[in-house]
């Protein structure tokens, strides 16, 4: 399959998590309007949409309603969009820029921005305990059980800690330091992004335990090509500011290994996270070259 | 029944609940443990548990599992605590103080106030969803759904919303426009912490409804109380500074109407709420006297 397969249906999938958004979040009406502008102002059209669109792909592979799988990509999608509205909060890493849009705090205010925040995640659980999610009740539990600890102290909160943490310290970290902070902030919803198909699906332990290992190398794959983009894309080519994490002192994978043995790791994931789709048929062409995808992207 | 009976029982709930989140909450280890301190900081040890005891109480009327309902109870408190992180942060009320206590980003700083913030309310849903909570996943994706109703756009979030807005307005609210941000802001959450024991119990309909119509009278005579007492009481006897409202222009019922009409307004609320109740029998005596015990407070 040619790339401009994945590229077409990436920008597809985008589209539709685009307009489920539109759908699931309040609309721009009554007194509190102005909260419902910020929450979709930071949901609505922006980004590559890698989570939501692993969502879709893998609720494929189990012939899962797309609506239904649309559902679970806006609510991950809504998951995600909060934790960066609150990234980048003044407190936190205070960026004013977010995808060449001024931030939420910026293009409204900072008690908005938490606001927006907060209400963003309780929308998504509201999504997915809903009964138009799945008509089994027992789906609908687990997808919240499983998103609500990857984004909790344990997965996303604990690695932004980490994070902060290890900013502060101003100490580097070692490889299983990093691992560890990065498989918290990023790599919990990827997994679980990669996953959530499977559990729509009510596929067999071993394939959904097969998705999630594939999303795991995925998103490890995913956060070295991110470090090694910052590391050497110009900023017009990657569209944000790049050497970022160099002049922050930051602790990446590649500030560690060096650029050639983080390419080769990053590689490996990506042979690795293959692997794991050994179980699945031609159906799951689009999940290996995403897999290829990430390391080779310039943006 | 003696007052001293509500007195005691409250005492014992709000005991129980402390130990239910000491269990629930993530113990202060591992390099996260930071966050996990603010974390449990904000939640154990503090306030009247109202929303918890009427999580008790309201289970109790249905023979629920008293470990259920402390699960069930938690979660809310868990929300309901980072509500009050949040709300305290600079960019909002500003509070340095809380039930006595440095403000979580007092105590520990602003970043670490918003992740706690958010990590317990992730935390709260995974808490419901987890099969511990109840064996019919239904029950659970119910529990999900109202509390995050509860708690986002149309709940919680927005009444905080209305409230900065009508500060930042700087003009006067009517009684609709103040009856529509108490509502959202605390009313929501109350009135779900009322029905939570229905929904664990399988109720009947009529009286699932009850409950909650018995939640929202009440935490509407508990919000009037509660401006009353900001009004009245001095801030030795509340326990915290009192005239702040009159003085931050706040938008009350008591500024509104004054405190005559405002304290017979909340005592044909308080009527009304055990008005509720009288498809149940002696188990609700509790309720009928914490109805009558939110307007007679004096703390």
């Amino acid at each position: 399959m040619p790339a401009a397969t994945l590229t077409a249906a990436m920008a597809q999938a985008a589209y539709e998590i685009d307009e489920a958004l539109k759908m699931l979040l309040p609309p721009e009406e009554g007194p509190e309007a102005p909260l419902f502008a910020a929450m979709r102002y930071a949901c609505i059209g922006g980004g590559k949409r890698l989570r939501g669109f692993l969502v879709l792909e893998g609720a494929r592979q189990f012939g899962v309603a797309r609506s239904a799988a649309l559902r679970v990509a806006a609510a991950i999608e809504m998951v995600h969009a909060y934790s960066l509205v609150h990234d980048d909060l003044p407190a936190m890493d205070d960026d004013d820029l977010r995808r060449g849009k001024p931030t939420v705090h910026k293009a409204f205010d900072e008690a908005t921005a938490i606001l927006a925040g907060d209400a963003l995640q309780s929308h998504a659980f509201t999504v997915l305990a809903e009964e138009d999610t799945h008509s089994d009740p027992g789906v609908r539990a687990e997808l919240v059980r499983c998103l609500s600890k990857a984004a909790g102290p344990r997965g996303m909160c604990g690695g932004q800690m980490l994070d902060m943490l290890a900013e502060a310290a101003n100490a580097p970290l070692d490889e299983v330091a990093i691992g560890r902070l990065q498989t918290l902030k990023t790599g919990k919803l990827i997994e679980f992004s990669a996953e959530a198909g499977a559990v729509l699906g009510k596929a067999p332990a071993a394939l959904r335990h097969a998705l999630l290992a594939y999303g795991r190398d995925l998103g490890a794959a995913f956060q070295i090509a991110d470090d090694i983009l910052d590391a050497t894309a110009t900023a017009e080519e990657a569209g944000k500011a790049t050497g970022k994490d160099a002049v922050a002192g930051k602790a990446t994978l590649v500030g560690l290994l060096g650029l050639d043995r983080a390419r080769l790791q990053a590689e490996r994931l990506v042979l690795q996270s293959k692997g794991h789709l050994d179980g699945f048929g031609e159906r799951a062409d689009l999940l290996r070259m995403l897999s290829d995808f990430v390391i080779e992207r310039r943006s």
